[in-house]
């Protein structure tokens, strides 16, 4: 067995150094997602975009094309971020070919980003494979990804870790920024209660049990 | 070809006739529905106490055992029928068996039964045969009934079809009880709006578009 | 074994006594189909009407609120059926309770009623049963229906059949239709060929086969 | 709609009017089924027993050529009935040619039938339509049964329904026998407990949260 | 309960009164069949031939075009049915339009018709709807007929089982034909050897076993 | 975190740099395909042939045994490109094993390859492997490529990403070339039109909507 | 090839540096999991922690906030391991963070790890990697570990294995630290048959077969 | 783009220096194999036998523990290689660790390694790692070795890959090694016609196309 100690192995996310790309969540686009079923995929995008707004994590949203078939960025992201910086895109496919953009994440100075979009081999996998690249470390939130089917998503994803990125989903990035419950358990817990049916169930359940004694 | 007219073949859901059972959609119950995803399966639900109460249907609730490993009601489902009947079964498995649940039935006046619940093939199958056997009809909202497997729901549901049962969606009971779109376009659609996601890209990419004209 | 003959057990089809009703395959609502992969239910729709014209059927085609969300009519039935009555229904949900729509089909004089559409049970299920209350014979073409979900398909398809409907397929209702091949290989081949790519590599593959000798 | 009362519509489970019939659930018969996963089978298969036994239902076991490769009865089956009728059938595939067998079954006096067995198409499906010819009730439990396949499992639970058997689950059959809690709230928890892991969570949740108030 | 005797609820199948029918398994028209995996669906096929040989049932082959892209009938077949009816029909997709092929099963003198082909709505639904029409009784080998998917194997099935046939498969047939296994334990043995692995393999166990003590 | 700069992590696709290669999608060898629905893979491998056609990327076809059972090349293919390097490889199964073939290849001057063919884990990976020991960049287009199931499409992936390969998609592949919506937002829209069904359906709701403003 | 012998190429467990962590199978985190059926992920767990018993390995548990709705340690491991290191951390997610459960792991002395929990993404993942970049070698029970989806599970697999973790299963554990079946038949033998449905019969079937000689 | 040769990037397949290794296919051991299908499973290990007999590849068979209830190497198997080393291992459970077996692939001379076996992630698994580590060149045959589920082979496979294996499938390692069709076509097409359905059918409606000019 290596003795070694390789402290780099374990990529792991900080609150104080991660930054969040929502790429291309727009109400057109989101109808080509096909292997993700819709409920399921709409509550891990905006589950993701609590995750960010609970840890304060800057976020940057963008877009390509809303004023055509491709539509408008889902209004409830835009309500989750009334603030963020939000790059309509002009035209660049790779949101990390538009200079706004890069300036944008350059801006916050952070080096850990946290990406996920429509479509995944697309949307997701060029800004991340450029952000590589750059010498960002890339974390792929993949169950707030959607594409047109399991080929398609599992291309994009082994693309992207092939070139380093690491796979993850929004649960988990939750868990790795908050690090303990008892920085804010009422916090994390309300957080998971509104996004995982069978946790609301869980608390549900323990609150009457708890009371029933 | 048979030239008679047949006018029962069409059991047509009627909103003047027609009660809601929602039964045993409890906290701990839920964590056995394993043939429908879970954020999908709640948000069928849901969906369906909307369309109950969108439509002023009598609605009635129960559930077995609530101080138990069972659990209590969903809470969202007692805050969307604060004034409807909740009958607290002490034992009775199958609902039509306890007294008061079947006097609320009977207290609608109503003759068409949507009934939905956990686990399908107990909860929902054996209220909604004995239903049949008074000579109720019944609809079973498939997709808001939950059970282990897809053996046990398609048993349950071929069961309970053998008797006479309509098997529908609250999708189909929504649509079936409005009739026309013109008695409430904003309603009904914000309805939908509300719990199909690809519906309200639908109406979020039509806004857009119609303006950016 | 009973012995009788029952000339009612088989429901065949009849080209002189069929009708195709298309209903609300909106580009809007397209997106709500979850249960057939987008590829093959374009598919499946352009050869139910490929079908449709190449036996002369009177064919009608009917929409809910083209100038909204739901979108227009898919433009290639459209245009493949220029002439066809098409009833763009102010409101009302169930086709079958708008009365133009229904005159149109009185109009055809034909009794048994080959139906597709979205979602498949609303828009093909409601108008299906009124149709089977009312005497006719109604072939539902189940490939050419979409829908949420499996679960939702099967419960439709169930509730139809129960009420006397008969589930088939645009394959099925070609070779029902056509009855032998002698009316015209060429016709039935490449309505075949155009839309099933299994067999025009077999067209293909025998072309150059027989060549090769 | 209908007003009438049927009161035969409900077939319902009547623990004093009921027999348990186990068919061939044989260790060599076992590898053939591959429609249910084998943890989940096995599970099922003890359940139905545990079923069986904790309702002092009649149980009759049987089995073909246990001497060669269909193996014997698995052997727990055999210790939790060391005293039901084992008719280990000499050659007939249909237990109901086996008059030991019928005679069995005629000696309960009992007129429902609730059966399970491997494989499907067979072991079940011809004793319950044979059965069904004399005038029994027969519920088929549909997890307790394997087969070959999702294709074979359909087609013979639908054969089997057309000649009206009931089609339920092992918790469907435990539900309807007992009728209400109350009649033994630790003895039905128990065996639910025994048998469906996460109502086993449930109730240790359950517990712990009511002791921790 | 109903009391009645009911003879009529099973349709047992019986070896002197049963003919099978082989249709349009054809090298062509093989391609087109999506719904089962090519090995498993060759083995099935080639099981319900074997069977037929076995119990030396009348066994009538018919294939449609065969000198076309529909390809020639599966060799197999050809060489396990030498001397059986051959109607290579020139144009009836039903085969029952065919009067050869129809006098070929009125010659068998049986009324109980065993069916399989490709594609299952058309080569196999056609002729089974037809022949129930005429009072035969009809067994539809659900495995041993193909087709491009699920939606339209279940709707051809449904539609078939609503006029009255039994669905069942290959190896059910062999059961039910077979009745005892004291008829011949080696033949029914091999057969099965010979086309289920499984058991194969539990025969090879047994006869080292057997051997080892 | 590696603060380096990787410009090598990122292989992007370059259209000046790239050439497509189309191995073996012949008219018999494509019912060997089992990994993808017919219509989806299909309008897969055109798509791709279109993206080529579309950024005039080199495109060498190649098929072997086309006068045997694996039939001639798809005929859309021939006529996408009708003035492309075709070579019909006399025997060589790695078409890299064929010196006309890797002439044509090393003609074009160009050192990115995006391949795709039947059957994935031959016909596609044996030339990518070649290629990539000769200091191409590979792109292996996962949807335009088929073999019999799930298994040997993940291994025939998994072999040719461990050597280096790039997964991609045909839609990815388009995305990566054009960089730019504005290069020609109707020439790259109109081929998403043609090949995603959702893609046309937002356009023409867009249309539409747009216009009823 | 490349002709060195690379002796790190095989992690191989070793029974004696080995160490189990079983992490948060708690009773009401267990109604998270998705990706395995529950009868099925109850057998592995039980499974592995038979396997590590059976070693006698040194063997951690810990639990995330047992005193809430994540609810107590499933009790069946507590009474497999009644001796056993147990820390309640009292909110580190990452088991890795809490100074205790380190030092237990420290004590064993050993620098193999054999980990499983609930959710894979975050309780397994978290820890596998942090002790991957201390240098242990970790082995994860991918069986024994459970999560939401098939998404969520790949993406945590993989990135784990991209650290550098062996992926692997209850049984290939037991297989690896067993090394020759001759160092206990009977023990071994026992252990799969009490958690492999199959290996039991096969048990069975072996011992009938070898007694009926 | 790297423009160095990299001759290492493919491991490809030398006739001359592969051994085929056929682990454990014993007869008790196939009834675990749940991944793959019965028959298609069967067919693979046959086809991949059939492979190694057509090249004349030496081949190794071992078992574990023919005389208890893992049951005899598969009998087919043994015909196929009737003078091949056969070592029935007294216990090790890595074959690697018998001395005789190891000897045996030493004695051939060979340093290709293609192996299959049940179950995958043990039988298969360990051997291979073993060799890996010894320098061999190591190709996994995935489609004919089977295990418990998808998530143990795909761990298994992942671990083997990790370590430097090839992923293969039979027929992929019989393109490999023939080369070129013109090597023997007749002998290549049969081995294909006897164990790929579909090829077969292609051969015999190209036969008939041939002839019908």
């Amino acid at each position: 067995m290596s003795k070694e100690i390789r402290s780099d192995l374990y990529k792991r996310l900080n609150k104080d150094d991660a930054v969040v790309l929502l790429v291309d969540h727009q109400t057109g686009l989101l109808s080509l997602v096909r292997d993700i079923q819709p409920d399921q995929f709409k509550n891990n995008v905006l589950a993701l975009a609590d995750v960010a707004k609970y840890f304060n994590l800057p976020t940057i949203l963008t877009t390509s094309f809303e004023d055509g078939p491709n539509g408008p960025l889902v209004p409830e992201l835009r309500e989750i971020f009334p603030d963020a910086p939000f790059i309509a895109r002009p035209g660049q496919i790779n949101a990390w070919d538009n200079e706004e953009f890069v300036a944008a994440v350059k801006a916050t100075g952070r080096k850990q980003i946290i990406i996920a979009g429509v479509v995944t081999e697309v949307c997701v996998a060029f800004p991340a494979l450029s952000a590589l690249g750059e010498g960002y470390e890339v974390f792929v939130v993949t169950d707030a990804s959607g594409t047109f089917n399991d080929i398609t998503r599992n291309s994009a994803l082994q693309r992207m870790q092939a070139a380093g990125a690491q796979l993850t989903s929004w649960f988990a990035v939750a868990g790795e920024l908050h690090r303990d419950w008892r920085n804010d358990v009422i916090g994390l817990g309300t957080l998971f209660s509104n996004h995982i049916p069978d946790y609301r169930n869980l608390i549900n359940s323990y609150i009457r049990a708890s009371a029933s004694k």
